[in-house]
């Protein structure tokens, strides 16, 4: 096991019936709070007018900032840094998904510095500090809610930079599962993609005895993110559903599968990324096209380790006496069913990219590969690893 | 899924050549500090010394308080308690096990009221404040190095009290699994043994299909931390096994098993507190005499789980056909097996304790079980169950 630092500060109320905690929770940061929020579902399904109450009856003051886009931008973002500078905001509030959450996190770094926001994310900057933030979670998928990680996109250059840092952790997360009753199947799916690859990508570049625990708790969040997503297919209300799924995305990310395996990255975050960055779609839809190939892949690098999951995660209909390589096999076979059940793409052509647009996307992949110090993937891999999801 | 709060802030340093760091994680608290350590083995394995050096180092003073004995007393905390008023300590640092720990929790928490610190024991008390507390872990077992808890003998009413609070949890504490080489291979398994009771006593009494990844979670950390136990036991320098085994322990009682579970209880912490209580015995020792019995009376009350547990724990050697009740039998004989295997007792008769001292520790349960709202296991319940440990 690999030597680590485990710091997790975040305060979490999970459940039914925690969203009035908002109020009082942003009261005990500051009087003076920005509310980040995307487009129209927040004010739709009726959480935008809870959250304003009880901010309201705490005396927490507050300035707007909604209308922010899935793969959010620098723009945006800048606005929104000038806003809380004029506004003398103390404290900031995400209430979405993962593209709020890490505006809200940009803004509340930016707004404490003078120079441009983005130098964190090229590491031109180091962070010293930040306003507080607070989040109330709509839809699980990116693990923001508990981590200390934020992913921005540069409106012009199309760079889709992620940075961490130890003061982005959110001071307290409000996870109420029955906000994420009206996500819709589509995004609920590719939710359920985004934190199984953020398992994924660590479970199949490490290998170590002496981390048996690390592996099960992959194990067996993949498992239950797999079943919650398809309860929460099957009846969208389904409580225990929504609540198993935004847990266990949450845990999915939060810094406790990756202590102590040492050195792990995003290879697969990596092209979509590029993808995402060049053609502005949906996360998760991007991740679930490349999984297979990547999985392919995978099945070459680290076929051990993909016979394992397939006995974890599939312990009924892999047969535990097949040899690695076939059970490695049976695992992808059963992941790609389960990904077309849940009606995501499992290609890059159902994304409509094309073999002709594989050079760009490695070339642009393999120039993020240097900035999130995975050299190893280098652009000729990459491109192989594109023409095998395509 | 129940609603839950989860907020553990304590910093983890894990690894290697941690130990260094207790220097300058302390001065972040302080610069009078007291070290609270047990009777010999720190300062024989050179730990002591390192730890003064670093003490030192980062220009902290050190007031000393040794002599913590196992089932740490009332009477001692009482004494570190002055020492500290009188030394004008501001920061308390643990340095040894869960008794350890716990003494400086208890101490810090007394450092800063005039009234008894009993009185939080007994809920007379609230908690509003404690000194700091950072520890470091010698012996993996009681978690205390990662949560909110802490355990304290009553000397003259023989009362093993538990209680937990918010401000008790460690600032930082530090986990290099080389200091626990040293352990003696009889207390290496007690505290394999404690740390999975910690984990039983929640699996066994729970169930709820929408808590899967808690499930798979406590699965993976029993089997876990028997793989690395039965490693340490063979190969007492094996640093892969005592590594997992000290994450584990501490993951094992840090809130996250038991978030989402509604109310849980340490039934069967129950009766070994009172064992301990009355006769001074090692808690895992007591832990492992009285597992048997329990696991007997769960076969009755709790099949399903068991047969489940079998499954996740033991799933190349118990039968996935099989029905129920024969799962859940074979795992209580896999689960007996291994403790024999690990040379801990598994009766109370091995402890010294015949049928006739039964009446007596069921009436001093059935007392403790009314503080720890656990009611429903009465006098004739307890009396029933200790029986089957006999």
């Amino acid at each position: 096991m690999h030597n680590f630092v485990f710091h997790n500060p975040t305060k979490i109320l999970f459940g039914k019936q925690t969203l009035p905690s908002i109020g009082p929770e942003t009261k005990a940061f500051g009087s003076r709070a920005m509310l980040i929020y995307g487009r129209q579902s927040l004010k739709q399904n009726g959480t935008y007018q809870q959250i304003v109450q009880s901010l309201a009856a705490a005396g927490v003051e507050v300035t707007e900032f909604g209308n922010i886009q899935a793969n959010p931008l620098l723009s945006r973002v800048r606005e929104g840094i000038q806003v809380a500078k004029k506004e003398k905001v103390e404290v900031v509030i995400g209430a979405g998904g993962g593209s709020v959450i890490d505006t809200a996190k940009a803004i509340a770094a930016g707004a404490v510095v003078e120079h441009d926001v983005w130098k964190f994310f090229t590491g031109k900057k180091g962070v010293k500090g930040t306003l507080p933030v607070n989040t109330v979670l709509t839809l699980p998928a990116s693990g923001s809610e508990m981590n200390s990680g934020m992913v921005l996109t540069h409106d012009e250059k199309k760079q889709k930079f992620g940075f961490g840092h130890r003061f982005l952790f959110p001071k307290t997360s409000i996870l109420d599962p029955e906000l994420s009753y009206t996500v819709p199947p589509d995004y609920t799916a590719y939710g359920a993609v985004d934190a199984i690859s953020h398992i994924l990508e660590f479970y199949l570049t490490t290998a170590d005895p002496d981390t048996p625990v690390q592996d099960r708790f992959m194990e067996g969040l993949i498992a239950s993110i797999m079943n919650a997503c398809n309860r929460c297919l099957t009846h969208p209300r389904d409580y225990g559903g929504r609540a198993s799924l935004m847990w266990s995305a949450t845990l999915a990310l939060n810094g406790l599968t990756a202590a102590g395996l040492g050195r792990v990255g995003f290879p697969m975050h990596l092209l979509e990324h590029s993808l995402s960055g060049l053609y502005n779609s949906a996360h998760g839809a991007g991740l679930a096209a490349l999984l297979p190939g990547w999985l392919h892949y995978y099945k070459e690098t680290a076929p051990e380790r993909l016979a394992m999951l397939g006995k974890g995660i599939f312990p009924e209909t892999i047969s535990a006496n097949a040899p690695p390589a076939e059970r490695a096999e049976q695992c992808i076979t059963q992941l790609l069913q389960w990904l077309r059940e849940i009606n995501v793409p499992t290609s890059l052509a159902e994304m409509g990219v094309t073999a002709a647009d594989i050079p760009t996307i490695a070339e642009h992949s393999s120039g993020l590969a240097k900035i999130w110090r995975l050299r190893e993937y280098s652009q000729p891999l990459l491109e192989n690893i594109l023409t095998r999801c395509c």
